[in-house]
C-alpha cells in the first residue's frame, strides 16, 4: 500500500483453487462426488439438472435418486431446468436458482451442484456466482462439448440484448466432475460436438491430439467411449491449463486465444437462431479461419484441407446459409467488443502455431466463404 | 499444478489494484480523475449520476457539465438514477445501466464512472461488473457514508426476496474518488451519516480516531468541512487496509469484522422499510451491540456509556420502535446466513479491542432493548 496525503494504491491478491475430476457413473459409485464434499463440507446441497439428461438417462436419474436418499444435506427434490442455448436466452433459469436458494436458506456455506450442457452451466453458474455474492458450484458437464471445453473455465453468463454472455462473470467452480457415464444418452450431433473444440485446443496447442483425433475418426464417429474420453480429457486439461498457467484468467487482456474460430461460430450461432449447435458453428467457424489464415499467406492450403477434412470425416458440417447474410461480418466487429480494445484474432501458421491478427478484412472473409460454398 | 490420471488440483492466483483518491471539485479542478483516466485510457465512459446530487448541487452539474465537454469519449449525456435504497429494492437501475453499456457499445476497454450514495454505486457497480464480465468502474462516493466506508469497498449488489444485497458480487472497483465538494448538499442525516460508521471502525481498529470524533463533535455537527474530510479520509483509509491487508478481501471466512453492529442494523433497515438511514440503522445496531457486549460481561458499562453519548451528540437516534418488532431478532440468524456457516458476531472488550462471538442468546437482545427504551 502506497499512501500518500491525497492518494492511496493498494494491491492485492486472491488465490483460487481449480479441481478437476474424471469419473464414470458419479453418482452411483460416490467416489468423486463425495470426496470433493467432504472437503468442502457444504451445510446444504442445491441439485440443479438439465431437463435433456433428466429425461433422456435413467440409469442417471436412478443414481442420483439413490444418491439424494444417502445424503443428509441435500435441501429437495433436484430442480430440473430446460437446456439448450434457451436456457441463457432470458433470466428465467437464473431467477429460478435464485429462488430455490432463498426458499432453501442456502448461504455462502452451502453449495450448488449442477449437472447439464454448458448453457445450464452457464446460467445456473451465474445465479450461483452472485447470490450472497457467490455460492461455490460443482459442475458436472453432461455433453462432450461442456467436458472437454466450456464446463472447465472460469467463466458464466446469460445472453442479454440478443448479445451472446453479455451478463456474467468470472467465477472459478469448486470443482468440475467430468462423468463419461453422462454422455451414453447424447445424440449424433451432441456427441460428436465436443469434438471440434478439441480440434481447435489442438490446433493452437498441441499436434499430437489433432494427429490422436485424426487417428481415431472412425472410432469416434462409431462412439466408442474410450476414444472419445481420451480426447475430452486432453481438451479438459490444455483448457484448465491455458487458465491457471496462461497468465490471465480472467481474460484482462486484448487476446483469446482460446476463441480460435470463435467470432464466426458466435455469430452463426445467433443469426441461426441457436438453430446449430455450438459444435457445429464451432467446425464452420475453424473452417474459415484457416483458410483465412490461407488467403493471408500465414497457412499452407494442405494443411489447410487436412483440417477442414478431419470436421467433415467428423460429421461436422463446414458450411451455413446464413454465412452469407450481410450481417454474418459484423461478428468480427461485435467479437471486438465483447473483448474490448483492439481487435485480436488468432490464425494458425501451422498446426501447433498459432499467430495473432489485429484486422481481418471483410473481403478476405467473403472470398473465403465462397471457397466453402 | 498436481496431476493424476483422475483428478488435477490447479492453483492460480489473480492480483487486484485497488486507487483511492482524495480532492475537492474534481470536475472543475479534473487533476484526479484527469490522471486516473489518463493511465487506464478508456475507449468510452458511461457516466452515471445519483437524481439527489444532480437536483440539489448545481455547481456539480455546471463542472460536470464543462468536464463532459473537454472529454471527447463521454458516449452521451451522463444517465441520471433515482438514489436511496430504491435504487436497489429492484432491477431497474441495474437494467438501465445494461441497457447504455449495450446502447453505446460499451467494451472492456470503456469505463463507467458513478457518482452517487451507497445505493447507487452498488446498483450500477453491480451493472458494471456483470455487463460483458466486466467493466471498469471508478466510484465517485457523494455521501460521507459511502466516502468513509461502502464506496471504498469491492462488494456491489442489489436486494432481492427482501433481502439486503442477496444478489450482487466481490469486484475491486478500478479506482475510488473522494470529492469532498459533494458533501455540500447533503440534509442533516445525511451528513452525520458517515460518522455511525467512522465510529464503528474506530472502535474495532482505532481509539484515536474515536478520540478524534469526540474531540470534534461539536464542529461535525455544525458541518465543519475540515473536521468531516479529516474523519472520512480516516475511516476510508482503515476500510481500505483492512480489505488490502486483511487477508480476506473476499469475505471467504466466517468473520466480518468490518460488520460490527451490522446484524441489527440491516434487519431495522428492512423492517422501517428502509425508511431510516443506514448511518442512523448502524448508530443503532452499534448502540445494541456495545450494551450487549456490556451484558456479555465483556465491556465496562462507562465505555458503552461514552459510545452510545458520542452518538447521541452527533444527532444520531439510539433507539427505533421497530426494535420491539419479533421478527427484529431473527436478524442475527439472516445475518449468519448471508455470511454462512457458524454465527460470528464482533463484540467489544475495550475501544479499539473487538472480540468474536459465535451465538447471541435473543433474551440478552430483549434486556439491551428494554435498557434502550
Amino acid at each position: 500500500m502506497t499512501c500518500s496525503n491525497n492518494s492511496i494504491d493498494a494491491t492485492f491478491t486472491i488465490r483460487w483453487s481449480h479441481k478437476l475430476r474424471f469419473t464414470d457413473s458419479a453418482f452411483a459409485k460416490g467416489d468423486a462426488l463425495d470426496s470433493l464434499l467432504s472437503t468442502l463440507n457444504p451445510l446444504k446441497i442445491l441439485l440443479v439438472v438439465d431437463r435433456g439428461l433428466a429425461t433422456s438417462n435413467q440409469s442417471f436419474n436412478n443414481d442420483l435418486h439413490k444418491w439424494c436418499k444417502r445424503m443428509d444435506n441435500i435441501c429437495e427434490e433436484p430442480i430440473v431446468v430446460t437446456g439448450g442455448e434457451s436456457a441463457k436466452n432470458n433470466f428465467d433459469v437464473v431467477n429460478t436458482v435464485l429462488e430455490a436458494i432463498n426458499n432453501n436458506n442456502l448461504c455462502r456455506k452451502s453449495c450448488v451442484i449442477v449437472i447439464g450442457g454448458g448453457a445450464v452451466l452457464d446460467a445456473v453458474g451465474f445465479a450461483a456466482s452472485t447470490a450472497h455474492r457467490g455460492l461455490p458450484i460443482i459442475r458436472m458437464p453432461s455433453t462432450t462439448l461442456s467436458q472437454g471445453d466450456s464446463g472447465v473455465g472460469v467463466k458464466n453468463g446469460v445472453n442479454y440484448f440478443g448479445k451472446k454472455n453479455f451478463v456474467g462473470v468470472f467465477d472459478p467452480p469448486y470443482a468440475v466432475v467430468n462423468d463419461s457415464s453422462l454422455l451414453q444418452s447424447l445424440d449424433k450431433s451432441q456427441w460428436r460436438s465436443g469434438l471440434s473444440e478439441a480440434i481447435k485446443v489442438a490446433l493452437i496447442k498441441n499436434e499430437s491430439l489433432f494427429e490422436e483425433i485424426e487417428a481415431h475418426a472412425n472410432l469416434l464417429l462409431a462412439r466408442d467411449s474410450d476414444a472419445m474420453v481420451s480426447i475430452l480429457q486432453q481438451s479438459a486439461k490444455l483448457h484448465l491449463r491455458h487458465i491457471t498457467d496462461g497468465g490471465d484468467p480472467f481474460e484482462r487482456l486484448n487476446a483469446r486465444p482460446l476463441d480460435f474460430g470463435h467470432w464466426a461460430a458466435h455469430k452463426l450461432e445467433q443469426l441461426s437462431n441457436y438453430t446449430i449447435t455450438h459444435g457445429d458453428a464451432v467446425a464452420i467457424g475453424l473452417s474459415i479461419d484457416v483458410l483465412c489464415s490461407v488467403r493471408l499467406g500465414l497457412l499452407d492450403k494442405a494443411v489447410a484441407m487436412r483440417i477442414i477434412s478431419l470436421l467433415e470425416t467428423l460429421g461436422f458440417p463446414t458450411n451455413h446459409s446464413e454465412l452469407t447474410n450481410p450481417d454474418f461480418l459484423t461478428g468480427i466487429e461485435e467479437f471486438r467488443q465483447h473483448l474490448g480494445g483492439q481487435l485480436t484474432l488468432l490464425m494458425l501458421k501451422g498446426i501447433e502455431e498459432p499467430t495473432e491478427i489485429h484486422r481481418l478484412d471483410y473481403e478476405v472473409v467473403r472470398q473465403v466463404i465462397n471457397e466453402l460454398r
